[in-house]
C-alpha cells in the first residue's frame, strides 16, 4: 500500500482531521461547519447553493448543517428579495464572534500542520499537488 | 479556504476516491475492501487485529467489513492454534481470483491519477509529504 495515491491521501486526510477535532473539541465544531461559517464570513450574503456548491457538500447534508449552525445561533437564512426560493447566508451578531475565536483557534492547528510539513514552502508544493488531483479549474496543469 | 491543508487535502482525497468508486461500480468494491482485500492477498494468515490496526479502522468498523467479505465468499476468519480468540484472515479460491482482476481494475485507476499528478516523481513527491502529515514511524523526515 506504500505508492497508493487515494489510500495515503486517506490516511493523511483521516491524520489531520484528527488534530482539527481535538483542537475543536471545546467549541464542538466539525470541519464541515468550519469551512462553512469561514466562507459565509468571507462572502455574507452569497447564496446557500453556491457556498454548498463551493465546499462539494450534498444538498441534504448542506441543509442538515444549516439547520444545525442555525440552532445554535450561529448563522441565518435570508429569503432573497428577487428570488424567494433562493437563501442568503449571513452570520449573526453570535456568529460573527465565534468565527474570531475559531480563526484564533484555526491557526494553532494550522501551524502544527506547517510544521509537520516542514515549512510554509513545502505546504505550498503539496496543496499545488492536491488542486492538480482535485483540478479545480483555478488551477491549470499545463 | 485557498491555503488550508485539511480543506484541500479531503478535497482531493473525495475527487480521488470518486474516481475509485466510478473504476469499480461494475465488482462492487469499496476503496477500504480493497485495501483490505489488498493486504490479506500480500500477507494471508495476519491477524485481523494487526490489518486493522494497519489501515487505521476501528474494530466494529473492520468486524462489519470482514463479515461483509466472507458473506460474498471472498475470505474468511480462522481461528488461532495457539490462541483461539485471535482471528487470521485468508482470502478463499474466489478471493484469490477476485484479487487477481482487482489488481489489474486498479492500474487503470492509478495510471489516471498520475497522470493528473504529472507523472511518477510528482506522485512521490505528494507521497512523502503524505507522509510526513501522517507521522507514519517508517518515514522520518528529519
Amino acid at each position: 500500500m506504500d505508492r497508493i495515491v487515494g489510500y495515503k491521501l486517506r490516511r493523511a486526510q483521516l491524520s489531520v482531521f484528527q488534530d482539527f477535532l481535538r483542537t475543536f473539541a471545546g467549541m464542538n465544531l466539525r470541519p464541515a461547519e468550519f469551512s462553512v461559517l469561514a466562507l459565509i464570513a468571507a462572502h455574507p450574503g452569497r447564496k446557500q447553493t453556491e457556498i454548498a456548491e463551493q465546499l462539494g457538500i450534498k444538498r441534504a447534508n448542506f441543509v442538515a448543517l444549516m439547520d444545525d449552525l442555525e440552532r445554535r445561533g450561529l448563522a441565518e437564512r435570508r429569503k432573497g428579495a428577487t428570488d424567494r426560493r433562493s437563501h442568503s447566508l449571513h452570520l449573526t451578531e453570535e456568529g460573527i464572534r465565534f468565527v474570531d475565536m475559531m480563526a484564533a483557534v484555526w491557526r494553532e492547528h494550522e501551524e502544527r500542520m506547517i510544521a509537520r510539513l516542514g515549512g510554509e514552502e513545502e505546504r505550498d508544493r503539496l496543496i499545488e499537488l492536491l488542486d492538480r488531483l482535485t483540478g479545480t479549474p483555478d488551477e491549470s496543469t499545463d
